[in-house]
């Protein structure tokens, strides 16, 4: 993991840069959901779940950073309405510093479940 | 994250080892149950959830761990009778190498749920 890469992700997400967002997703990105099992791919399904849910959160912080070769995994808090949550960002980097794997862990079972409502009727109206 | 310490890790989960997992938790240990918000404080509490969990899941699988200081995030896989999940384990060492911390977090909602009702049902006979 590089610095820059950390502060890339951390522009994009605090400063909601979409255009950012999509230009570090590769064409062929997996994306692993809290809710389901099945994976998302490709780029737009991605986007669009990410783009989603950062606007579902209300006072998004990120903690730790841990580190495995070209994988991070970013510990994060944030609410859903009034409820509290911890969560694990698992991203892996291709060659090309593009993210080829996302997959997202959130603690507790209330607020994955009150997130996963959210999401949906969002996701429906987006066509998801 | 020595390596040596990673190794004992494995021994602990992989050979049910009680007493060696009794040991290398602190006495203040605090756990973050990936079902409720509240921590579990203390060894007694930590101890009975972990020695729990182990033998409700099945085809239990450690894959990448990710590092920072005296923390790791241990990914890990498993089945909940015919459902599959995805799992993170963030433990924070102290400086007397024992587990200060320790936080679990499950995908998908579905194996959640499922591992909760069959931890919740255990948890009772042993009377927590």
């Amino acid at each position: 993991m590089s610095g820059e890469q950390l502060q890339q992700w951390h522009h994009i997400v605090f400063e909601r840069d979409l255009q950012a967002l999509s230009e570090i997703l590769a064409e062929e990105v997996t994306f692993r959901s809290p809710f389901v099992w099945k994976p998302y791919h490709g780029r737009l399904p991605t986007f669009i779940i990410l783009s989603t849910v950062i606007d579902v959160f209300s006072d998004f912080q990120y903690h730790r950073q841990l580190v495995s070769g070209q994988t991070w995994a970013l510990e994060f808090s944030a609410r859903v309405g009034d409820l509290s949550l911890k969560g694990i960002d698992l991203i892996g980097f291709n060659d090309e510093g593009k993210i080829a794997t996302f997959e997202v862990f959130i603690r507790p079972a209330n607020a994955l479940l009150a997130l996963g409502e959210e999401m949906k009727q969002r996701l429906a109206e987006k066509g998801l």
